[in-house]
């Protein structure tokens, strides 16, 4: 039985929306925990009390600093204290961060925790990592997010032998910036399956399994993608709208799209992992839908199930004997 | 009359579509002015004999140090012989980059020269700079880049005081990374209408008048943006075509979607400028039809009727006199 701690005060919808997903995610081998004020709802689930809420837009470490009752901190301690074996949370990604480092903390020999999101290619599911846990990193941190990125390739993706890419502004070696040149280097002698670097424009179309980048990149990358999907889809409505000939062909089409739009919705995978830290952390989107929850929820006890943990955790200390000095 | 050089070998589709852009942009007061081999078919315009030509793969200022009778080359030196207003070409863009360094040369007071595009937004045409001229760039580059950004959204898109904004992870200024935050505190104490940060997802929405970024990350976001409008209209088309239901309406929405593909289509703004020199330098994209070669030897005509080069070698000459120290 695998339990995981769902922060019931986490997102833009309310706590009934994350009640109702993790209902939808319990089944005999996956139990969600919630966590949350007595007064909530829990229809059946049970409850491990928090009495403070962090807001969406509160400074993180500051919050979590100063809310040591908070839902979402208290969910990440149920974790550290083997109380439950992943967390969920689509709160406040910089608090989810803190609390994750201060409740659970980071795994031996690991710099920097990193953030590892599905990217929705046309070829397969790519993995990107970091999505934006740290918004500057050094080359060395982008090698540990390739090896965090291989592991979550192989474990929930059913990658053998993931093959991993740089995200630069070229696919020459000799392209990109200070920090992908170096790591570059890295990269190439590590024992990884490493193809080089890949550009932006190949996100979409499968670039490899694992896409490493920083997470200021990796955030951009991100929401851009999301963006363009976005704006893209309402101005194909509106200009179909705007005539009677358009409306029925709108009709006629409405299933293709629906096809498309579930596939890149970001509601089909539901959460990203926060990589690095002593157990299994889930940041879903902030928007999320009971659908996404009950995926972030499935993808924590796929990770609990995969021992993703202890797997980064035995892969990153071979790196660290490994490593020449 | 405004001369625009015009370099016949660059681009991955021959010096024919090239030569019949140039005879589509000519006008009363715009002359291209050809720059190539004797054997090119010139079709009645004038030609700059250029003997040698760069690769789209050749290492730029190696390229453009060995090659001095290359036609790329020797476009950027009719600009700084005086031969010519205003340089366009769809080939390598390194080697424009360099040879513009080389033969135009920096404007006084100018750190790095800034690739600006223009952004096909939902609201009206942004300007992105720098969208790759510069891998690494510290923030004060990128404070420059906002005057140039401001001078070409006034002179060539019309906007009186534009809208300043930096790209970044997040609109909160505390949101970014080092060089991000330390460029807005510099873009709060210009005298720029700086709006503070704006989110990639918000590049299609229009962002504002003039978006700022690192090189690395301006590239990047072009890209992404490109490859996911193409892979999102390539999907749906796909889906579409997959039953005899879906390939019906797709013909009713035809006119509808071509409406928005040609405003995405790069095609329709042609090129892009580079500032910072002491000459105009546009640079168009490699797979340019004849159309976007057009478009971009016009864009080259407005810059050089606007004045741009001098507006901007004024504005960075007051800013320096401006600056503390």
């Amino acid at each position: 039985m695998t339990r995981i701690a769902v922060d019931a005060l986490g997102g833009d919808r309310g706590p009934a929306e994350i009640v109702a997903g993790a209902l939808e995610a319990r089944t005999p081998d996956v139990e969600p925990v919630l966590v949350g004020p007595t007064w909530l709802e829990t229809r059946g689930l049970e409850l491990i009390e928090a009495t403070e809420v962090i807001g969406m837009h509160e400074k993180p470490s500051d919050a979590v600093r100063g809310k040591p009752d908070a839902s979402l901190v208290v969910a990440n301690r149920a974790v550290a204290e083997g109380r439950a074996d992943a967390v969920v949370s689509a709160g406040n990604t910089g608090a989810m961060l803190a609390a994750g480092l201060l409740e659970i903390r980071r795994l031996r020999g690991v710099f920097r925790p990193g953030i590892a999101v599905m990217i929705p290619a046309r070829g397969g599911v790519s993995v990107l990592i970091d999505a934006g846990a740290n918004a500057d990193a050094r080359p060395e941190h982008l090698v540990q997010f390739a090896h965090m990125g291989a592991i979550f390739a192989e474990e929930i993706l059913g990658r053998s032998s993931p093959q991993v890419r740089l995200l630069s502004i070229g696919e020459e070696d000799e392209k990109g910036n200070q920090l992908t040149l170096e790591t570059l280097e890295l990269l190439r002698d590590s024992d990884l399956d490493f193809r080089g670097n890949t550009e932006a424009r190949d996100l979409l179309r499968f670039a490899a399994d694992v896409v490493v980048c920083d997470g200021f990149t990796g955030n951009m990358a991100l929401k851009l993608m999301e963006g363009t999907i976005k704006t893209l889809l309402d101005e194909f409505r509106k200009e179909i709208e705007a005539s009677p000939r358009g409306k029925l062909g709108g009709l006629l089409i409405r299933s293709a799209a629906r096809g498309l739009r579930k596939r890149l919705d970001p509601d089909t995978y539901g959460g990203a992992y926060l990589l690095g830290l002593r157990g299994l952390v889930v940041i879903a989107h902030g928007s999320s839908s009971r659908t996404a929850i009950a995926n972030a929820i499935t993808l924590g006890a796929q990770g609990a199930a995969g021992n993703v943990v202890a797997r980064v955790a035995a892969r990153l200390e071979e790196e660290v004997a490994a490593a020449p000095g």
